[in-house]
């Protein structure tokens, strides 16, 4: 493999940038909203079902994510939650969507390296808005030949976004934190993944094994250490 | 210009299907609801100044409007709205988001006879996974050589998928209901427009006056008219 034949996909959130820690922050908020009717598990439980319940309705994202809260809510109060705390949730989701990008270290240093040798693309699943604005936000476009927004990372996305760029799949490494998204669609497809996990992962994303796959899956601690694996799989 | 050069652009909500009735049955509900507190057309106006006041954030879509719907409610009740008047509110959000895809008069027949000679494509706004799901409803993504959904459709976005798709504009034919979004950037960046108004137009897209553009703005009463636009265009 030719160094400049290798195309890198990269996740964004919690890959790019801080994702998970801004909706754990609104989780505590919203544990202490709900506390005099019920239990931090609880709460994080029920919220969490109906998520699941809405998400082929809403997809991924903070909107849906508001809107499944104030449902979870009306429903563990059994009504007596007041209009004024509904109003609070509506402004935690706005504050979440205008909530400033914090990159992730390491992020600049390793784009910029890698840009100048390879095709780097961002294949990311959420709100078409939210994600482009955090991408505006980053600073980061300029490194990119293409943004991909989808409403799901599964293999059959993956591979019509190669399909779509002209990527061969044994000549493609997606970087990640999830490796339910990030990863297995892409070793499934033939591709390599490098898995770098964030310390928070959301539990619609948690997998219970790591892939077993000889030379094509990676578990960096940081992406500083993406550039020596980059080196490897290009020399191939 | 021969006749398999000319690409076609199409909008979806209101072009290709209903849509925006099914907002204004949305609509006629949300003012029973908040009837005994003001009139409709204050209420009408209210939830438009908040949807406004909030579309950079949110971007378009159910899920949006329905957040907005509600922290209008709360705005224009005082807080008096009850907790199962909410949750009625996120039910009405989400038959929307669940509605049957009913096409227009005309669709299917005039895109089996266009996608014959020319590439289609679906360039639209809105909510990723809401317009992807009426795209597999509708059963016409056959049609399509692409389908562009975009978090905003003005002179830049309309750009960025000529230069993606190796459109020149000169043989571009954008249709669709809406001036604002459909039609007058596709004129501005030197394409030709096909307006076919809808029945009903969301406030957001109104626009006072018809553009003066000779030979390269067509109004039809339906999409059955489109394939006469073509032909003469084709022949030029």
């Amino acid at each position: 493999m030719a160094t400049r034949d290798l195309v890198i996909g990269f996740d964004a959130d919690d890959t790019l940038w801080h994702n998970e820690n801004i909706f754990e922050k609104t989780h505590e908020r919203y544990r202490a909203l709900l506390a005099q009717y019920h239990d931090a598990a609880t709460v994080d439980r029920t919220l969490f079902a109906t998520e699941m319940r809405n998400l082929d309705l809403y997809g991924y994202g903070v909107k849906g994510f508001t809107l499944s809260a104030i449902e979870t809510a009306i429903e563990l109060t059994a009504g007596k939650i007041r209009a004024d705390e509904i109003r609070h949730l509506i402004a935690l989701g706005q504050e979440m969507l205008a909530h400033p990008v914090e990159l992730l270290d390491g992020v600049v240093e390793t784009l910029s390296g890698l840009a100048r040798a390879h095709r780097l693309l961002v294949i990311t699943k959420g709100d078409l808005r939210d994600q482009e604005r955090k991408l505006a936000k980053s600073g980061l476009v300029g490194h990119f030949e293409r943004v991909e927004i989808l409403s799901e990372k599964d293999a059959a996305t993956y591979a019509t976004v190669f399909r779509r760029h002209a990527i061969d799949p044994a000549r493609f490494l997606m970087v990640g934190n999830s490796l339910k998204s990030d990863i297995l669609p892409v070793l499934e497809l033939g591709g390599a993944g490098a898995h770098v996990p964030y310390h928070l992962t959301w539990a619609a994303e948690r997998v219970e094994r790591a892939p077993q796959v000889e030379g094509r899956f990676f578990r960096l601690k940081t992406l500083r250490e993406l550039p020596d694996v980059v080196s490897s799989l290009a020399g191939q």
